[in-house]
């Protein structure tokens, strides 16, 4: 019954939604583009209020629900909560409180995670407040119990990306610092903050046969999978794409061109 | 008129109300506990949207202004913008918009880093956003047209900051990377971000002979001026403290005993 309610609300050629602190989550919007190039996309980037990474769950919560309230009113089919912080801390609440399909980015990297580890020895980075979540451990474990997980909050890697600063030695002794305690423990690594996977370079030249997994790709999949399920995928042949921010478009635009090695065009401001 | 109109309005006994994004205006309040001890003082730590360095003036002046907004419910006598990303963008606005007196951290840094500096070469360093802006370089040169002005801005001083990274090498690589351009070309230095104190050790040891200003002293003073003078001064003997911020505690907490080097108590949560 409710599948079938959903399906009359929402139809292929409605928009799918999705939200991040900021730009980060622009690492997903790239590969739902790349592998879904018929649907409509809507991003909302809540630049006004980021990071999320080291903010309580209640305020993550909270930032999260407006978000999604956001998106609704753009009449989105589905939503991608393209954020680590919010997916470990409000995917839940997201879930039981809107009827909306809402697909977050833990579930997809754990998946694959524990698919290609061949020793079962996983890592897992992020912001503060997605380690100590815990919720990279629980669902790994959930996954293979007798996985062996080790994590590292990694809360300088945001702001050195956000500085452009993706190579050299600052970078490289950064890097160094936080990952020292998993060299030669783990064979798989999940890069868990949309805003990894542009060190992944000097992450793997420092972390030699260590899968890295960045859950951009995985998470894109997902949405099609459940679109095809519903029936609401876009046959179309180009989609368009909307960008919003809640703080001025220009710095969103010049890091932007950074995730995506392209421009976005000029994203609209709205007040959150 | 105003003026007598004002001191009817707010008595000896009402509070100081200092703002901040988040913890960093503690080395504000600090300085005004040491100097007027007697003064009830209101602390709110918008946390929950920390940090504003990188954000756009436009937001910055909103979130201020509702910051404002906030102290005047609590009956404030006085504002201060402990935040120089709020002093730089939004303190002209905020003194037009409201009567109360409003004072900021960047006029008494000014006055003083132009009185103390012997041969008018002075630095500037703080967040993306106070840069930007140009305040700093326009004050110093009202004050002393002849001074020669180099600024930079070190977005990576607030996060190295707030993850208690106050020495070590990775902080001297990243105070390096950002000063390298000062060596030998200034003789005083303005540490324009209420974060930076904290990195007084590190930033002295590379810039031997530089004169460091922090404006936390001086805002004091001035406080006391502008109090003295309006006949508000409290000449009570141990003021009431009162901390507000728009996240949970726990984060405040820890960082303000980095800041203050003793306990606040638990703040309040609002909602902004």
């Amino acid at each position: 019954m409710r599948k079938s309610a959903k399906n009359k609300r929402y139809s292929p050629q409605s928009p799918i939604g999705i939200f991040d602190s900021g730009v980060g989550g622009l690492t997903v919007f790239k590969e739902i583009e790349r592998l879904l190039p018929g649907e409509h996309i809507v991003y909302m980037g809540d630049t006004a209020r980021v990071p999320y990474g080291n903010k309580s769950p209640k305020t993550v919560v909270r930032f999260s629900t407006e978000n999604v309230l956001f998106l609704l009113e753009n009449k989105v089919k589905l939503v991608v909560v393209a954020c680590n912080t919010s997916s470990s801390l409000a995917l839940d609440f997201l879930q039981k409180t809107f009827s909306v399909p809402i697909v977050g980015v833990i579930d997809p990297a754990v998946e694959k995670a524990v698919e290609v580890s061949p020793g079962r020895r996983i890592g897992v980075i992020g912001t503060k407040s997605t380690i100590k979540s815990g919720v990279y451990q629980k669902k790994i474990l959930q996954k293979d119990s007798r996985a062996r997980v080790c994590v590292k909050a990694c809360p300088l890697f945001v702001p050195l990306v956000e500085e452009a600063m993706l190579s050299g030695p600052i970078t490289e002794d950064i890097a160094r610092y936080y990952l020292k305690g998993f060299k030669g423990g783990i064979d798989t690594l999940i890069l868990g903050c949309t805003h990894y996977p542009l060190l992944k370079k000097i992450i793997a030249s420092y972390l030699k046969d260590v899968h890295l997994i960045n859950s951009a790709y995985e998470v894109a999949v997902k949405v099609r999978g459940v679109l095809r399920h519903s029936g609401l995928l876009n046959p179309g042949r180009r989609g368009r794409r909307e960008f919003f921010v809640s703080d001025e478009p220009a710095g969103f635009m010049k890091l932007a061109r950074l995730f995506l090695n392209k421009t976005t065009g000029k994203p609209k401001v709205i007040n959150v």
